[in-house]
């Protein structure tokens, strides 16, 4: 075993209600004892692969090399969606193939992806509605022992592609749109941070009526209750509230469209 | 220390919003550094013995022998209900004597029960309402070191029982109830898989309002929105919805009594 | 490395729902792959320096000597308040210097406290929103490393403190408020449990409306749906309700008045 392969992350939308993330664990265990199991989450929406997908492409890159990430939002269980594990320049991904893994993916360098075809690394008996117990669990552990992904199936040759939403450049501005809300209301957009440090140093963003919220470094450069746009830790711009819910105080939710002005022209 | 029994999983109704659960496991470390403590859940709905009963027995057997499955949903702290820990073939099970533990003991070979009474193996003070920290952590710390059920104190002679509601044949059916709804809304009920074996292939559930819900393998058989009861995977016939939640829609709770019937009769 | 530093504890508000700290968890273990990480809670409410503070204090101590404590409730983040690191007679706490530490630390010898400023013990880049990932949780695993708290920065004369709501003696008792209303609708006064020895044996507690309810070791030793007042697992005086949700039913929150009366008189 590759000690570098001990690490092995969780992203599901399994709730913390049920025992259902508990049980992915015992499997897990089972067959590879040494593995330390990090929860990224398991409260994503039942079945939004775009939340999750987005989730996992946030923190999959601070985990050290050779981490294995499982995500298992997949509604589709049973179906014809294809099992996928994934090995990149960095990391092991381990899901179905419905999109959930491909924000992630696309940042990383792909060295090669296999189908989850082979059930001798599957549990001797597999249900029909949960494979992140029955096949996508054992396949974590076996990566974790060191197989290699191509024993596992078939090579596949592209995986499913969840839509970024464009970034537009408009006469007024940039026109970009929210595309997720955390549990303090911030409305995360698909601007990248590196915009700001082009051309203005006086930028805003005019959410809907018109409501204009000023560029600042952290929360408390504005007055308590007053909207913020910050360079977001996830390296995108994001619409806060000092002391607030800025997605409940000011309408915003994913695909909301917001656009970045620069008041200094 | 027997290095088989170094997994602890916790089950408890104390919520992930208070430090109650993250007590326990620095109680258990403070005792055993070795221990791998596994969540099943903290979110069982406050006292509800039931719900917890049927978490640990469909969650319990994915785990390795040895382990030590710890279940404290306890309304009758600090009262006369004994506490136990109990040796069965494969695991060990430690908790109020509420029948918290019921479920899962009826399907293992139970070769010892003994009460919790030797306040050796309990924190040095005992608080009266928060005994899953100063009785059942230690105890299970004290079992992952390798101590015998039989240390803690007198032989049990039997642990109280939940009634499992029984599946009663009909005249045009099988009737059978609902047991517990996850956090999906799929609504899971006390009719064994391996009642689909038998005689039809064309299976049917009969819900409320006599809405007729096909049996298929998994939920994406049916149109979005539809009803479905596909073969779960705790063992047991569950009632969901295409992309949807079956309970809200469907108006399933827990006791909601649904039938069995083959449609090629 | 000492073997005593290996416990690392998380507490903040950072909410199952996202990635955040799962994140926390990676750096942590990036940096520290030998750490041991426990979650106290991540639900506390947005925000709430003064809950979490209470958390804090209540789990601490159930921690083996060397823990390191890291709590980030941190709405100034980005903002003038310090970071710093603070060695305890039995622990380390790492957090922002708002208050979030101090009702762990009142009842610690604190031996010295350093602000954070060293940016060699931080993430190469840091974000101005998100210091719980760039700044706190390194410094945790570098002191898990057994770095020691003066390499982070200059020492820091005081620490941040919230007011514990007083115990006022009254005439007709001991007036007292409500601190932390737990999952369970437990309403926990800042009256310590050792004020029952004295005196009287016959003690009750008047809420609002002159509600009447009396003292008892456990909950089911009133009827059930009754209001009674136990002596807490965290050492403070609590009102509760067998059964149910005394919060709730009785319209306690935080900074409600009670008062503990002796009926003997």
């Amino acid at each position: 075993m590759n000690s570098r392969n001990r690490l092995i992350t969780l992203l599901t939308d399994f709730g913390a209600a049920d025992w259902f993330a508990g049980t992915l664990k015992g499997v897990i265990l089972g067959l590879q004892p040494r593995a330390a199991i990090i929860d990224l989450t398991h409260e994503v929406p039942p079945g939004d692969v775009r939340a999750a997908a987005f989730a996992l492409a946030a923190a999959c890159r601070f985990f050290e090399r050779g981490t294995i990430h499982l995500a298992v939002v997949d509604p589709g269980v049973g179906g014809p969606r294809p099992a996928i594990a994934v090995e990149t320049r960095h990391y092991f991904f381990v899901g179905p193939d419905n999109g959930v893994l491909s924000l992630a993916l696309q940042r990383e360098s792909v060295r090669r992806i296999h189908r989850l075809e082979n059930s001798k690394y599957f549990r001797p008996t597999i249900s029909q509605t949960f494979h992140g117990r029955d096949i996508f669990a054992p396949v974590a552990a076996y990566l974790s022992r060191g197989v290699s992904c191509h024993r596992f199936g078939r090579k596949h040759e592209n995986y499913c592609e969840l839509r970024w939403p464009e970034v537009r450049l408009r006469p007024d501005g940039v026109e970009g749109e929210i595309v997720y809300v955390d549990r303090f209301g911030n409305a995360i957009s698909n601007l990248g941070n590196e915009l700001l440090d082009q051309t203005s140093n006086n930028w805003a963003v005019r959410l809907r009526h018109s409501r204009l919220c000023p560029v600042r470094p952290f929360y408390q450069a504005v007055p308590t209750g007053k909207p913020v746009a910050v360079p977001g830790s996830s390296g995108l711009l994001e619409i806060s509230r000092n002391g607030g819910n800025a997605a409940r105080a000011f309408g915003l939710k994913v695909g909301t469209k917001i656009r970045l002005v620069s008041l200094s022209d």
